[in-house]
């Protein structure tokens, strides 16, 4: 049966298509709640467009085709984010900054990532364009946590990095023994770092719980390079204490190469991997780059895992049931599934309730 | 700024973006009163599979790409009611029958129809898949118009056809004089039926409103063929009657070639051209055909013409507003966008109302 869909694909059958929607829903409705209003970006864009926004790796996952009309290529969206970005500096250059704007849909990729075997996913996010700062990214941290309880994701998990922060230690630093660096601190491999410049051990020791990754980090950082840096991060951590486990990687790099000074990745207690990540970036614009912050949310195993099943509460209305009574225990909320004839029964319809003298009683 | 995106494609901005959420949510919450379940497949699968399943027409319309996993090639749907079809007849063949079925998605065509200029859309719809019969018709246009009625959609009329009232009609006719037939009926050529059988010209002539229509149709059938079809019609119609205009054109079959006795269009007073279509038809299955009926709405020209539209309202929370406060007027129901700092503004932010000493106060 599986054969029936290409690898990666796959059909979202009761109850989790109705899990979908209502995670979706629960999420945007907080989003909503905060001022993030929804944009719907369509499908497939030219693929100039869409490629000069999307980071290079997602770019090369894209479908391509020609397009009859413009003789063009086209290419059906990897990721939602671009094209935010694309409606924020274009169609939406003119509304005052910052911009709070939230959407869900579709995204294809040719090729599954390492990851994730999933090749069609539900994308869910918020971006807040015009702002980077400290406040702003509180906000987006806030956002997500706030979503994410509403839907129900228990024992959620932050991971905080600082893409940038090598950079900010080391100013003068020549590329090629910068990169090295980097990709010493990327392998955690201490006798690297040490031999390029053992000031960056404690970048590595650093990682972990969040307050000691801190105080670790603060008590390395004598010159008091890092200080605006962490003052920063521990007013975005505390938004969010004691609802969430904080962790920090201040080094953690990868796919975080597009973030600018803050990243976090999302996680939730009995899901394998990221449900969604986050941080600081710039949107390309006419006028110049904008900042902006921003966190995608995987809904994939979040459903896979069983969040947000709705209770399956069905009754069934034997044959010939009045049309009135139907509306009205419908409109008490119940979920009314009415037999189209005498052979229909309320096992076969897997209803739990059964209308019995003109009130529902559970089979 | 149109030239940003293909032609037939556009962004949805706010807030058309939260009408259409708020669409599709009112629709498939009236389809799950009446017992459909969502389902969710996927944007891609394979061309073969897909293409057995679609009306030829729009099998034309799918976008192809060759996947670099399998080598073979796949279709982005341009319809989802053939999905639904497969995975009726596959995944939930065994599943007791009839199957309610509910289904939201962006579908994308290669090319614009002659009526409508998109080529990404959102098609929102049901199927009730083992039966066809007059029950099953009656409750899928209940649930049709029930649900465009929660929407908020006014003026709502439905037209009827009977695709196979010819054949019904002329058992015993060769193929092609029945051919002829048919064209002169949808050409609306009296001359032409006349000349090849002057008895359907009743056909022609009863188009038009329902009532009317029915009678003239059952003046000229003396030899009482078309009487089940017609009960079983008014029978329909009858469960809409007075919140609905009702019109009937027995023989339109353009667009309903692949509905077997029964089809019907939506409209919306005050909304360019067809809002949705359905009828009764055939999902393939491995052990043979299954009888089906269902509908599918065009969100696009009902989003277009302002349906679903939420009010804006929103309160700013000058900076320093603290985050209890906050909490608790989101708890309350309102969009309460937060200052990130001093600069930021109520009339930047487009807010309604002003929280003025612990009070939200109108602008």
């Amino acid at each position: 049966m599986n054969g029936l869909l290409p690898e990666g694909f796959h059909d979202r059958l009761p109850p989790f298509a109705d899990a979908a929607a209502a995670l979706e829903a629960r999420v945007l409705d907080v989003a909503r709640l905060h001022g993030y209003e929804r944009v719907d970006p369509p499908l497939a864009e030219f693929e100039e467009a869409l490629g000069t926004r999307l980071k290079a790796a997602s770019g090369k996952d894209a479908v391509r085709f020609t397009d009859p009309v413009s003789r063009r290529t086209l290419a059906i969206r990897p990721d939602i984010t671009a094209q935010i970005g694309r409606i924020a500096a274009t169609r939406m250059a003119h509304h005052p900054r910052p911009v709070r704007l939230s959407y869900a849909g579709q995204v294809l990729k040719l090729r599954a990532s390492e990851l994730r075997p999933e090749r069609a996913m539900l994308q869910i996010g918020c971006e807040l364009i015009g702002r980077d700062g400290v406040a702003a990214v509180r906000e987006i941290v806030t956002v997500a946590v706030a979503a994410l309880e509403a839907a129900g994701v228990p024992g959620l998990a932050i991971d905080f990095t600082l893409p940038d922060l090598v950079e900010q230690l080391a100013p003068g630093m020549a590329a090629d023994r910068l990169a090295a660096l980097r990709d010493a601190l990327d392998a955690k491999d201490a006798a690297g770092v040490a031999a390029i410049d053992a000031a960056f051990l404690p970048l590595i020791e650093a990682a972990g719980p969040f307050d000691a990754a801190i105080s670790r980090l603060r008590a390395h950082d004598s010159s008091g390079a890092l200080a605006s840096r962490l003052d920063g991060l521990e007013a975005v951590a505390q938004a969010v204490e004691g609802r969430v486990a904080l962790t920090l990687d201040p080094t953690e790099r990868h796919g975080f190469e597009y973030q600018s000074w803050i990243g976090f990745s999302l996680f939730a207690q009995g899901v394998r991997g990221e449900i969604g990540r986050g941080g600081s970036y710039s949107v390309i614009g006419a006028q110049g780059d904008e900042p902006a912050v921003g966190f995608s949310l995987y809904a994939d195993p979040l459903l896979d895992a069983g969040i947000a099943r709705p209770e399956r509460r069905r009754l069934f209305l034997p044959f010939g049931t009045d049309a009135d009574t139907a509306t009205r225990l419908r409109g008490e909320g119940w979920v009314a599934v009415a037999a189209l004839d005498e052979a229909d029964t309320a096992q076969a319809q897997l209803c739990t309730h059964l209308l019995t003298d003109g009130e529902p009683r559970p089979l």
